[in-house]
């Protein structure tokens, strides 16, 4: 078993990532909560089937009070109206300010689970049990929310969690394309702050089989650890953490213009990084060697071009309306090198010219 | 003009006190938050009707984005839907992470709009403007909240202000009625905090006509000053804190029994600050006085027993509800002496029994 301490202004809290250590559950609730009234499990639909059962056993032996919500799988559970349900749950069974929420579930559940505890009774204790591998990422960090109608995450809060277990034996019955959209995540750490790290994945992770548990658990534990640094020096994305968005402006426009669910997280954000290694080259002047990196990508199975239906405009529009921007000015995160990220704002119309190459040739 | 600075863990923030001074808000926008992209001025229909224009005259000048959302007034429009409504204003806006939300009204603009603040786009600023004795407490210490049907403030954060800017002349359009309930919270402050600050109110202010521009200033001052000491300590009410509660858990109960606006807050919890007066002289066997400070509320206009159409057992359940409860323990928070208060579990039974003597003798 792995531990990665993540050390915000506001919390320090544990990252276990092992094989085999669910059963460590009600220990680690023991060690990193104080006394705990009530415990409610939120949890989706394709979760609930596989592991909620296995989690609330272990619970009901030493916290009888042990609820669970379940929320329908996919991204448009992350509205204000299953938020509502999930408070509304909540009071009905009692919860108070010494109960505990437990995020069982990928980052959809993670987001909603945490800004439902960043905010009932304003704010209660809560734990991520990440079960894809997009949400090693997610449940680190402490950003939590839920969508408008106007925008992704575009209501929530940073409310760290007290711990997260890393199950990774819940990956074993992880979907191909939920893995590789968690996988862009992790080549995204490497990117942005780990150079050797980024050249180990390209060199032992030909393809997405190649990631048994001992590689899957050591490629989480480096992306986590780069997470960690960032978030560790700016925990409220007053600057540095926002390299963490790396390839994020452009796949968020995607998600958003195609219409959430339509893309993985992972598929859009890919085509975001191809795009941001560009736009660093041309900025910099410098060769990232963004050819072979797309090469790369398109053995694992990522996109690396932006989908045809979308027109360049509407994209460009899309990344204006960015949590990043400031006074209508996209800043994108761009690389110096592999694993130095920077922070620039960019003209709209440069944005715009390697848009429009950014489609894949008739 | 009198300056309290409120100095918790995650903020220190000034809460201005005076007359005439509403002129410099432009220049305390500049002084508190680093640079300001948009302004949205959150308000209710009564207030928005009186001095809205003029904030917006003064905004107008140096901060061209400045946009205004009027929500309705009354405790009603602390809701989920007019929460959404405001976050879908200020994203149709344009509103982005450099914004500041400033909320020119009683404690319900105050919660609604600092909740707001407090979530959208994850936080952003938030000045305080209190056009109400009653928000003299209530914009102070960063709790913001908004309603759930099951219970008042059940959903909020703990989000500071970046300042307070306390108008005097605000009061002298506020209703009687209103005066005397935000009158209750400054009763409320000397009883827990201030022995000397108790004695000169009940010296000085016979009748709430008393209550003059000198004397209402005092006032704030001292009662804000006893808020400040507190927060500074306690932040998120993890003990100390819950003291501001002395009078609420009662007076929380007799609101959400009557149904939300029947009762004004200061007079729900004037009875309930009576009753946890005697509750205190039972426990704690020393006479606190209660009959004569009685008399004084009385004096002031507030009622001191509990309506008759409430039945007991109805609002030991709801006191059952409180946040302050954990494991289904009633805690009250009890004075041992004027000026100093203290937190106690209390059995229903003894909660039960005092409510029974609790009403007027036919």
């Amino acid at each position: 078993m792995d531990v990665v301490t993540i050390s915000t202004k506001s919390k320090t809290y544990p990252m276990y990532i092992g094989s085999g250590i669910i059963d460590q559950l009600p220990q680690l609730i023991k060690d990193t909560c104080k006394t705990v009234s009530n415990i409610l499990v939120i949890s989706d639909e394709t979760v609930a089937q596989r592991y909620l059962e296995q989690v609330m056993v272990l619970l009901k032996t030493d916290f009888k009070n042990s609820y669970s919500f379940v929320i329908p799988a996919g991204e448009a559970a992350k509205s204000f109206e299953m938020y509502y349900q999930c408070q509304t749950f909540a009071l009905s069974r009692g919860l108070d300010r010494s109960s505990l929420i437990l995020a069982l579930g990928g980052g959809v559940v993670g987001d909603l689970a945490g800004f439902v505890a960043a905010t009932f009774m304003r704010g209660i204790p809560f734990i991520q049990l990440p079960t894809t591998l997009l949400a090693h990422d997610s449940a680190v960090g402490g950003k939590v929310a839920i969508n408008h109608d106007l925008g992704k995450n575009m209501i929530g809060a940073f409310h760290q969690p007290n711990a997260v277990l890393y199950e990774i034996d819940f990956m074993k019955t992880l979907p191909l394309k939920e893995l590789r959209s968690g996988f862009a995540e992790v080549i995204k750490h490497g990117l942005i702050g780990d150079r050797e790290f980024y050249h180990w994945l390209i060199r032992e992770v030909k393809t997405l089989s190649d990631l048994n548990k001992e590689k899957l658990q050591y490629a989480v534990l480096k992306g986590v650890s780069v997470k960690a640094k960032v978030v560790s020096e700016d925990e409220q994305e007053k600057g540095l953490r926002a390299i963490l968005n790396f390839g994020h402006t452009l796949g968020h426009a995607i998600e958003a213009e195609l219409g959430y669910g339509e893309i993985t997280h992972g598929d859009a954000i890919a085509i975001g990084m191809i795009y941001a290694l560009r736009l660093s080259e041309e900025i910099f002047n410098f060769d990232l060697s963004s050819s072979s990196i797309a090469a790369s990508f398109k053995r694992f199975g990522f996109p690396v071009t932006v989908p045809q239906e979308l027109p360049p405009e509407k994209l460009l529009q899309r990344m204006k309306m960015d949590k990043k921007a400031t006074s209508g000015k996209v800043k994108m995160i761009l690389l110096k090198d592999i694993g130095k990220a920077v922070i620039k704002d960019v003209d709209d119309k440069q944005l715009l010219l390697l848009l429009e190459k950014s489609y894949e040739k008739a």
